[in-house]
């Protein structure tokens, strides 16, 4: 798009469509269920920023993903990719969401790649949303 | 916006902003693991299709939403709200998704509300991603 499309200036505040954003369950507790400061959930997070050095992988925090059943939870998010989220985490994760951000970005096709996908991202998965871009052609 | 204007129609392929979509796991197995057809996931998105008599609410499928260790799945989806992914649900459960997407189009905080959701999107909640517009004004 030119510079000023009306469209870029509009969205100027949202993810750019390059960004892939590590979403982290910082109220998530561990196997023991302690209320303790901090929350695992907290200790992933900041291990998360700390290692994650690509300008194109962002790392955000929510209270709650609602995969309480599977404790330790993370998501992986592109603007009209498919959505992942992932549990059964545990607090030394960091490395494995940095390293699936950043396979995620190279993907084209919109899917997470499952090949070089790290272990925990494999098994811990939880489910997977597709992009309501997958449906535009059939309205 | 007004008529004629240019991000409208770039984006008037996507989802009107103001629809809410139900995706099914068409795939999905019941308890029994056969492979019989139709799936349970097929009959459940044929009774929810049939079920579903508002033009804001909309039903999808797609081949596996990666729920498979909690069987039977769909998601509801709404532009700039949270998505909510399910689990557990029966091939009876068509009425629960077209209750719930229609209160889900009633919330505008972006959140399905608790009070009035149908018993088995309470019991069945996978996981919740947040819209990406949440982050915007930390960028």
């Amino acid at each position: 798009m030119a510079a000023g499309d009306p469209c870029v200036e509009a969205s100027a505040s949202a993810a750019p469509q390059d960004i892939v954003t590590i979403i982290v369950c910082s109220s998530c507790r561990d196997a023991t269920g302690t209320d303790a400061r901090p929350r695992p959930g907290e200790v992933l997070a900041s291990a998360t920023r700390a290692q994650n050095t690509a300008s194109d992988v962002r790392v955000e925090e929510v209270e709650c993903l609602g995969n309480c059943k599977r404790r330790l939870s993370a998501a992986l998010t592109k603007p009209g990719a498919w959505s992942y989220v992932f549990g059964d985490l545990r607090p030394e994760a960091a490395g494995d969401l940095v390293a699936g951000a950043q396979l995620f970005h190279t993907s084209t096709d919109g899917l997470l790649p499952w090949r070089g996908r790290p272990d925990s991202l494999k098994r811990g998965l939880v489910a997977r949303i597709p992009p309501l871009a997958l449906f535009k052609d059939k309205t």
